[in-house]
């Protein structure tokens, strides 16, 4: 096969393709993850990239005009085919790092989990034990494993001892090495326990795990002694599969058609949680050796990628998981930096579109304990929901899309330095703004533009529909893709354009938030509540820390209830996956949490589709449902 | 690190080797196997080889004069360092292929073992069932794995129903390609049933097993339909370790003074199991990932080789095992071509020196359930025998040495094609002999040594020492390694030089058969019992089957009891493994049989070595132990 060579400006790195590759192909190949929401097939125009010496076929696709004429071309459809290429990868059609919340305490996390009686170290995963073996002589000649497994009987008050194929190999070295005395890690579940790593003498390092919540967009992995409890660390970073789709359908099509697809989307998230864990390891000074168990918790597509299985049948009807409750898996399997018997443990899923972030956010509010109806909502890529209490759980799911994370949206972006987050719109139509970190505005993020919505609307920018007015100021223009809003003039942004809100973009975030509100309607009729049975509701998902809960309810993207019944809990997913890591009991109180929950499948029937049509008004054109918004 | 070139004849074969590696480097790296009964360490003088082009370095060791005269150096101890060399691998320094016995059904070793109510079925490792998965709709979208859990805990009657994560990852392809029917094959244990395969559709091939037995000289494997219970095909092998050491110590040796020893003797091992197992794919026409199950019958060092436990403790006082009950390994982590997740069982080993050989053996006699006292006698490279009955086992190993496999017998061998097996001298010591085969002679096996040395003794060729004694022949002769007897002079033999046994021969032999009769003494006397209370004496192994029983007993190798009261019983190692294959509950049994064995350590005090001395006579100092030889 012919070899191309194509090299990668500003850094000057070249790489090796295949002839035929597409620019995209070269990037992933130089580890460089461009942006990629629609997965590669031309309709997202966000892999904009310059060739600056030879040629290449193709590169057409969805993008604007200006940006053509600045001489771009996309990634994804432009193929390296006539010799060597100098292409420049732009910072803007990169993704990049972001930082990602810090957590809260285990005591703070247990207390809001409302989980009775945790008591971990009676019901951990893994133990690591000190152990004192008689030394064998002529007449008391045991083997060395019988020997072990005598001691950890007593120890561990388990009768069914079994040991790892690699434990074994080294035990007779290991346990003269220590003159006896070894420190074991086991492996416990309720049948058995199983030795899967023997240090020679005591030694004092705890077990470690990783609590780890892969999203769509973000993945974030916490370090946790498993002795005492503590997190020691955390670490987030963005999910390198963004850079073959933005959405959870998007990457099952990838996997669907390119050649390997699945495998290669398997090992760009493996990756993706390898650096993460390397990171973690390098500041805490630990080994992969050290840390003996991971608990997952994702949307079930992620699930799927994550593990290798066949997700093609969650995007078809009837929308059918190849598995919701995974066994639990070997490190080594998956090719994961911790102890290679380690256990890989995933929260069960409810469904196709209700995954184990849902179920372990769930367990983290303590919602199935509760005499009153609560609402648990997760607004990320997808946007999930619990209504419920200790007698009924219902969820379901409504693809919200990713503009709330600034996918589909022109100038969206992450929370990073110089995002906007926040508007003001003066009576003459001057735009102030603040930026995350006070930096020159690049772009704006998911709270940026739910504040932007709702203050456009309110500043009559747009109108009910959405749709741009006809208002005296140079700021309204007609732009490539119809009409425009200026936020900033280019002289101040850090990127050197003007940075502006497309109808198309207003049109995204609508449906985005209508779905998200019909959802809640649909469950509470399914459940003939009114909405204000509800005594609380919980925002989980990174993007929930951020939002503006007055800007919300104003777009109607929540529903109108009085401030003190919100309760915004940060990244769900993992902390309930670092309760569940923590203990037996609490990981299989979740597998029945997940269990009880009947799953509501929005697509069938008409009436999700009737609900959302009439949330896409802003807020809503049933304005009764929206009393606070009245005067 | 410089390569040079070894051309190896008659083949032609070149193969690079380091410079400074042997010629027995070179061998193992072109797949030829030397022999090398002293492991690699110049002693036994059996690697001679002749260089025909180019030097080599040092060469030197124990070799006859002639051979050295003929221009033969010792393949270990030959090292290529100055060029390109062409040498010649005669082919008396290889080993090559023997024919195996062929074992009896399993319905005449099921009535000879009298295990009660053998019910397969019922009790097996590995089932494969046929199920028929509901479709799902979008009121019952149930993920892929619960369907098909749920069904199988109907079939299977078992609550735990896990999946292999190979299995898991096309699950979801699988049964939508066989339209919701499927044909699954499950690992089966008390506590869960693991899938590990799903085929789409009905499926009809059985599940295949395979029962193996792994000597120290010798490996064979058996392939089963686990459905049946029937025995498909057997084959038989060297096992490929002979290179590295005649006997289990020498190869315990090796792992210890070669860099990555015990991984290169376990990686030999497994070899010479994966080609026996391909020869019985080919044959049956079917593939490894058809084969779920394997059950392994072998000596203690064995186990530890073929797992790479490190077995260096075994010989070394108190002669510690790392392990006699091994876990259930899956295939995948020791590289045996059957299913990569199917099952690797070990028998249990009692000891250092009785292994699981031993336990597979005492489960096919059914020793374990009789009233009256049997002996069990495994007499192969390693002597090992149980004495009991249904209240007390006891075991031990003597050390019997090669001798009796043809090792340390000037032209010893194994029973193949020209090994002579019998021999008659007349009163002018003329000597004439048959042949396996009635091929020309070309040495002698385990039987024909033990024909020759009661031959010899009765034709008063040798004293009741053992040693050569001044008749009139000119076959009586002094040779290189002092005084030996022609048994074929060279014109009638298929080597071209006379054939003869040597005085240092008949020591080796006497030391073998020494050690046996010291050992059956010994473990009568602790059990305070008279010979006459043995009513049953079964002769196991490969070479047992051979034996002739009146020559045993002339010389000493086993007790004079009438013959009626013996029974030889084949490769009772294999057979065992066989049943416990088709059976947990056999395994089970075998286990618990396994421990109620008390082990005698014979190394511990003189008692056995004073015995052994008085073994050391034709048939025994003490005639009055051989009433049946006074007249």
């Amino acid at each position: 096969m012919d070899k191309l060579q194509v090299t990668i400006m500003p850094e000057g790195l070249s790489v090796e393709v295949e002839k035929g590759s597409t620019l995209l192909d070269a990037a992933n190949a130089a580890g460089i993850t461009l942006k990629s929401s629609c997965g590669g097939q031309g309709t997202c125009g966000r892999c904009a990239v310059k060739v600056l010496e030879g040629t290449v076929n193709g590169g057409d696709g969805n993008m604007s005009k200006a940006k053509r004429a600045e001489g771009y071309i996309l990634a994804c459809t432009a193929k390296v085919e006539d010799g060597p290429v100098t292409v420049e990868f732009p910072e803007s059609s990169r993704l990049s790092e972001h930082q990602v919340l810090l957590d809260d305490s285990l005591d703070e996390i247990i207390k809001e989990s409302q989980v009775d009686d945790f008591e971990h170290s009676d019901e951990a995963f893994v133990k690591k034990v000190q152990v004192t073996m008689s030394e064998p002589n002529l007449m008391e000649n045991v083997d060395d494993l019988s020997r072990l497994s005598a001691e950890l009987k007593g120890i561990l008050g388990t009768e069914n001892i079994t040991i790892s194929y690699n434990a074994l190999k080294t035990l007779p070295a290991k346990v003269r090495e220590g003159n006896w005395q070894v420190t074991v890690t086991c492996l416990i579940t309720d049948e058995s326990a199983e030795v899967i790593r023997v240090e020679p003498g005591y030694v004092d390092t705890p077990p470690y795990g990783i609590a780890l919540d892969i999203g769509t967009t973000t993945v974030v992995a916490a370090l946790v002694d498993l002795a005492t409890g503590k997190k020691l660390r955390q670490a987030g970073t963005f999910n390198r599969q963004a850079g073959m789709g933005d959405d959870v359908i998007s990457r099952i099509v990838y996997t669907e058609e390119e050649k390997d697809g699945l495998k290669e989307i398997q090992d760009v998230v493996i990756e993706t949680i390898n650096d993460l864990l390397e990171e973690l390891y390098a500041k805490e000074n630990i080994g992969a050796e050290d840390v003996s168990a991971m608990m997952v918790a994702a949307n079930t597509t992620m699930i799927h990628l994550f593990l290798g299985v066949e997700p093609m049948y969650i995007r078809r009807e009837p929308y059918i998981p190849g598995v919701c409750d995974a066994p639990i898996i070997k490190a080594k399997e998956l090719g994961l930096h911790i102890h290679e018997d380690g256990s890989v443990i995933c929260f069960p899923s409810v469904a196709s579109y209700v995954g184990g972030d849902i179920v372990s956010g769930a367990l983290l509010t303590g919602i199935e304990k509760q005499d009153e109806f609560w609402l648990f909502l997760d607004i990320g890529t997808n946007g999930e929901m619990v209504l419920g209490n200790s007698d009924l759980l219902m969820c379901c799911a409504c693809s919200a899309g990713p503009a709330f994370e600034g996918g589909g949206i022109a100038f969206g972006m992450r929370a990073m330095d110089g995002a906007i987050e926040k508007i003001v719109i003066d009576d003459e139509f001057n735009v102030s703004y603040a930026t995350v970190g006070n930096a020159a505005p690049v772009g704006i993020c998911g709270s940026g533009l739910i504040d932007c919505l709702s203050t456009l609307r309110t500043a009559g920018v747009i109108n009910r529909q959405g749709k741009m007015q006809d208002i005296s100021s140079d700021r309204m223009r007609e732009g490539d893709e119809g009409p425009e809003f200026v936020l900033v003039y280019a002289d101040e942004t850090g990127i050197g354009k003007d940075i502006v809100i497309t109808e198309a973009d207003i049109e995204n975030l609508i449906r985005a938030k209508a779905a998200v509100f019909a959802g809640i309607r649909i469950m509470l009729s399914k459940m003939e509540l009114p909405l204000e049975a509800v005594s609380k509701i919980l925002i989980g998902g990174g993007f929930g820390n951020y939002l503006n809960l007055n800007d919300s309810i104003r777009i109607g993207l929540l529903p109108d209830l009085p401030a003190e019944l919100y309760s915004f809990i940060g990244n769900s997913s993992l902390k309930g996956a670092y309760m569940a890591l923590l203990s037996r009991s609490v990981f299989k109180h979740s597998v029945e949490l997940g269990q009880s929950m009947t799953y509501l499948e929005l697509s069938d029937g008409n009436e999700f589709y009737d609900e959302y049509v009439q949330a896409m008004f802003l807020p809503h054109t049933d304005m009764s449902l929206f009393p606070s918004l009245e005067d």
